[in-house]
């Protein structure tokens, strides 16, 4: 990640100082990608005359210049939007809001990057446009649902990028490629234009370089917007300060799926960390299971269901086969599901009284992407085991780099808080990242 | 009413000027309650000798000496909770959360008053302990499902009471009988040892000779519960501010079955209030009908299956019908049904930009117990039109009399509100009540 120059505050920087302009920044990005080559990040890309085009009208704003992608399943006007479904492939005439706040404070949209089809999926390799490695290679998963979004990043493509996060798809791929990944709270940035997974649960997200980038970012997107009835008052800011000292709580007992590896890694964390005591991972893991395993896979079924029924043969089998176990609930388990979920979050907001954050890892394991395909669903699950509970739970989620494990692998940690507490995750996260480096 | 001099401002002012005691409230109440006859207000009650007892342990407290009632869904140590099914009687080792408080405050539990069984219903014929008419005679239904809780302070055999409102058992008999239903917002009162309606929507609520009365009740139990995951913090408080001018919707249609006379007085009600424009009543109503004949009707279930299967013939005929509709919604259903109610819960958000609150009609029409017998469902949900929205959308409201119709019958008006307006809904009551008298 050090070679990468493209960040949000560098580039302001470097603006400023007359360094660069957003054409020679362009070409940069343009020149960046053709190197990757077919690295499966995008879908669908803006032309490199419709990107100098969009930077010779660029309003002033707090994001003047700033390159970005935007994963395919939040509109982006003039480029279609596929969710990785080729049928299910729409135009959209106007952007997302939270496209339209960026382009309104002068950010650049590069294109469309692929995902775990439908955003079902924390793997990356749930995609006909292709499966995303891991820019730190040997075959590793580039992580999911929101694969090209993390990767466009960490492979220094754009500054940052938008994803979705429902289940962990804005953490997963941040750890699993060595960026931030801020999950926010539910309803602080619009979803209009943002096609449903579980509508209830579903977050835009930010990947960004560092967590004052992803501060950035998040300060213009997080608006209510009258057009999304999910949209909820902003409460707090997203302003990081330098000064918080977050009290930290650390996971009573934690299952790396055998990677003894990580284990050592997350441990190495931990014992830096400024920790005030423990908190129970069993009912976060309880609340977790409602999602993929319990009734809230219906949730999915009911945004799907009218395109499954007419396109049987478009959807992956795999998504298929997992969003089609929602018809196996009925309208009491939702209920069922609905009052023990209460019951989990009013045991989590007792968390809060003597702490500011939770310290997790983001995922137990890492796999390659021949790991998933011989356990497509299975590997998938272990992926989500500390991430998939937070938007249930209305959690904040800010996951964070922790450097590589004795074999060299990357580790990512999560900072978890309640919702609108994403100053303080922020804050938190600046300072691990800080005391990682020292 | 105005016969009844047992409300809770106007005891309070008699015991400190030492004109009367608890325990010759006590003796009243016992007296006014023999008096009666039998009723059906009434599942069980407190020994006089009890009621003595519990006088002589008072507490010193806001509520010193008031006598109240509680619904047999709301658990009272020492009596057993039957929700108005005996073969489902518990019997309770602690007191309801809400109960609790009003003993600490120095209120007198006198008993616990008939439902329609499991609170479902809003007509009060739906018990095997009796249906019990409205204080105003003539066959006409008191209204449900807090049927007893609501007689009991018409008839002046109590200060207040507590019920509960789900679609409006707390609303729909304050109506029909001619006193103040106050139906807090979700979550203000603890629903700790309250048997689930259903579970997400379920309120206490109170009910009182005027809304003086309903604040000083409404001070006591508002308060957080630890032991209650559906408690909310309390927003703003409980407090009437009499010089708080509100400003009011008037609805854009309503359907009084054709009851030409209770649509002439609710518009009179409405020429006297001070509208400052009109509400759609259509989003209301499809609101509303998510409860009984959507996939909410699945809740209920949720929480009674277990106990149909083990004793159906313990169940009235009509309360297993309505409840086992349940089963035929899917949780694609309930999730397609959350969506919906998202989306019309942020459209009469917008409503509180305008104004403070929104006044409606609070049944359509009135019913004979006879006739509710001829069509127990349909002439069930008549009643319910105007209420069962309430809780769905997250309102609080406040059933207020207004007189009576040219041939007779009770005429109620209902003040709804957003979450945490019981101040301003209370004021609003209050003035339309002392208009109404002028």
């Amino acid at each position: 990640m050090a070679t990468v120059p493209l960040g949000v505050r560098s580039l302001g920087a470097a603006y400023r100082s007359g360094a660069l302009t957003p054409h020679d920044v362009v070409d940069a990005v343009l020149a960046r990608i053709a190197e990757r080559g077919d690295d499966a990040v995008w879908i669908s890309r803006f032309t490199r005359a419709e990107l100098h085009e969009q930077v010779a009208t660029l309003p002033a704003g707090p994001l003047h210049g700033i390159p970005f992608a935007v994963k395919d399943n939040i509109d982006v006007a003039g480029l279609p939007t596929t969710a990785a479904c080729p049928a299910f492939a729409r135009s959209p005439a106007v952007d997302a809001t939270a496209v339209r706040l960026l382009r309104e404070a002068g950010a650049i949209v590069v294109g469309k990057t692929n995902l775990d089809q439908f955003a079902t999926g924390l793997n990356g390799t749930r995609s006909p446009y292709g499966a995303c490695e891991s820019v730190f290679g040997g075959d590793l998963i580039s992580g999911g649902s929101s694969s090209g979004s993390a990767v466009a990043v960490a492979a220094g493509e754009v500054a940052f990028s938008l994803g979705t996060d429902t289940a962990g798809s804005g953490r997963v791929p941040a750890a699993l490629n060595g960026i931030v990944g801020l999950k926010p709270t539910r309803g602080l940035v619009s979803t209009a234009g943002v096609l449903p997974a579980c509508r209830s649960l579903d977050c835009v997200s930010v990947f960004a370089h560092d967590p004052s980038d992803a501060a950035d970012v998040l300060s213009i997107v997080a608006h209510p917007d009258p057009s999304d009835a999910w949209s909820r008052p902003v409460r707090g800011n997203a302003r990081p300060d330098p000064l918080f000292r977050a009290r930290l709580l650390l996971p009573d007992e934690l299952d790396f799926e055998g990677d003894t590896a990580m284990a050592a890694a997350f441990d190495a964390v931990a014992a830096r960390a400024d920790a005030v005591g423990t908190a129970p991972v069993a009912p976060l893991r309880e609340a977790g299971d409602l999602l993929y395993t319990g009734p809230w896979v219906a949730e999915r079924l009911a945004g799907l269901e009218a395109f499954l029924t007419e396109h049987p043969d478009d959807v992956l089998p795999v998504i298929r086969a997992v969003v089609e176990q929602g018809a196996g609930f009925t309208a009491v388990d939702a209920f069922r599901g609905r009052h023990r979920l209460q019951e989990l979050r009013a045991g989590t907001a007792r968390l809060w009284d003597r702490a500011d954050a939770l310290l997790l890892p983001t995922v137990p394991t890492t796999f390659t992407r021949a790991q998933i395909a011989e356990q497509p669903v299975a590997r998938n699950l272990v992926l989500g085991r500390y991430t998939q509970f937070a938007n249930l739970l209305d959690l904040a989620a800010v996951a964070v780099p922790a450097g590589f494990t004795a074999d060299g692998r990357p580790v990512g940690v999560t900072l978890l808080g309640p919702a609108f507490s994403e100053d303080r995750l922020l804050s938190a996260a600046h300072q691990l990242i800080t005391r990682e480096a020292a």
